[in-house]
This record gives C-alpha cells, structure tokens and sequence, in this order.
C-alpha cells in the first residue's frame, strides 16, 4: 500500500481544513495510507472537523515530522502552500523525501500566487496546481479531482 | 425529534466550518435533526470538508431559510457570530422564531466580541458562548462541550 504524505501550512486559510479533510478522504478511498503533518492549531482544526475520523487516517506534528523523516519514507508528497513558510517548508520536505510530489498553491493575491509558482518551479520538479481561491473551495477541489483522476492506483 | 437551526456567518474564520461540524455531529448524536444554514460559500466548505456526509444533516441556503422562516419552526436555534453582518442575520432568525437561542460569538479583536456581545445581550435574551479565537478551535471547543452537556436530550 502506497504511502503519502500531506503537509498542511498555517491555518488561516479557511479552504485549507476543508480541502486537506476532502484530499485525504478521496486518497484513503483509492487505498492509499495517508498521513497528514500540520503545525498544533492547523491539526487541531482538522481534529475537531473531523471528530469520528471518518475522513482522517494518520496525523502528525510539524516540526518532529521533518526531524525524523527519511529519503523514500512516503511514496509521493502533497503540499498545500500559501505562504513563504510553507513553501520553506515544503521544499524540505521535498529535498529530504526525494520523491513525487504535487504543490497545491493557493490564496487572494495574484502576486503571492505567481511568487510561489515561481519558486516551487525553480526549487522542486513538483507538479503544480495554483489556484486563486480564500473564501471558496470549488476552485481547487475541481483541480484536485481532476488529479486524482490521473493519479494512478 | 427535536429540530436544530445552526446558522453560520461569513466564512472568513478558519475555526468556523471545522466547530460548525463538530457542534452538527455531536447534536445529531443526541438526536436532534439539525439544519445548518449559512451563505453559498460557507456551505460549500462544510460540503467538502465533510464530503460522505458523516456530519452534516441537512443544510440550506441561508437568504431562501430566512424567507420561507415562520414562528417555532424549529425548536432551538445557534448562531455563529463574529461581524456585524452575521449579528443581523442572528437577531433576524431569532426575532421570527421566538425559540431559545445561543449565540456561539468569536473572533480575534476583543472590542468587536464585546460589542457583538452587548448587541445580542440588548437585542435578544440568548445564551451567549463568547471565546476570543481564531486560528485555534479548542477554547471554543471546549465551551461547546460544556453547553452541550447541559443541554437536556
């Protein structure tokens, strides 16, 4: 059984806990094992989303994630990225795993969007879905179906 | 069975749609049938958050809820409440229900919990839940347990 990794930013996008529950739970229905890492307050939002952990499989913190972590440990990488911490972050993980991975980059500000783009671009090989989106998550959930469409079983 | 109204205001706060869910399933585990009306958006993130409806029972858009709303058509009614805008819409349902209420008010600025509280204590006789919160769910979450353990089945 395929493992993957999804690395959560900082909490204050309100798409972000809905999309990392919607991801998780699609990924877990094609029979992967999906561990999502996040710091304290982004996993406890996902906790209290998801309180019979119907959609959640395994949860992680942050910071002793990425000390522990080893080359080829997962078998592909999802990063949710709308900052430059999580973008830092993500190319860590990314560096450190060596393996496939899929940037998801969102936010308000076209700028930001094309700044991160742009560094995921020249840093990792990921495979990228950018998407301007806050407020409303159909957006980036119609891109992420359209992936895992293509993701193989 | 006793019907619930939850009704959610702007979707800009992180902690709104994962306490949402949480407060939805823990009523419908004391069986209650409960109603989670909001605005589009805010319906589209506990849709996708909650994507094999493990929580949610029924929703409805919020402006249609309101207009078709008559006197005890349901029997108890909680308001998520952190601007102006979800205040009026709270003190509007109430004002047309005439049912017991509690109003769940959270936010990061403490002058603007303060006012929304004194707005609701003026306006209606709810019980008011009022948590200085935004990226962090607990505190709310743990004023959530306390009133649902009051609450009589």
């Amino acid at each position: 059984m395929k493992k993957i990794l999804i690395f959560l930013g900082c909490p204050e996008s309100p798409i972000q806990t809905p999309l990392a529950l919607y991801l998780s739970h699609k990924l877990r229905g094609k029979n992967y094992r999906v561990t999502v890492t996040a710091n304290p307050a982004a996993l406890r939002l996902l906790e209290v989303a998801d309180p019979a952990r119907s959609y959640l499989d395994k949860t992680s913190d942050l910071d002793s994630t990425l000390n522990g972590l080893s080359k080829g440990e997962y078998d592909l990488l999802f990063g949710f990225i709308h900052n430059d911490a999580a973008l830092s972050y993500f190319i860590t993980f990314k560096s450190i795993l060596e393996i496939p991975s899929i940037a998801i980059i969102f936010g308000r500000d076209a700028e930001i969007l094309n700044m991160l783009e742009r560094e995921v671009e020249e840093n990792t090989d990921s495979y990228i879905v950018s998407v301007r989106a806050h407020h409303n998550p159909n957006p980036l959930k119609v891109r992420i179906d359209k992936l895992l469409e293509e993701l193989e079983d």
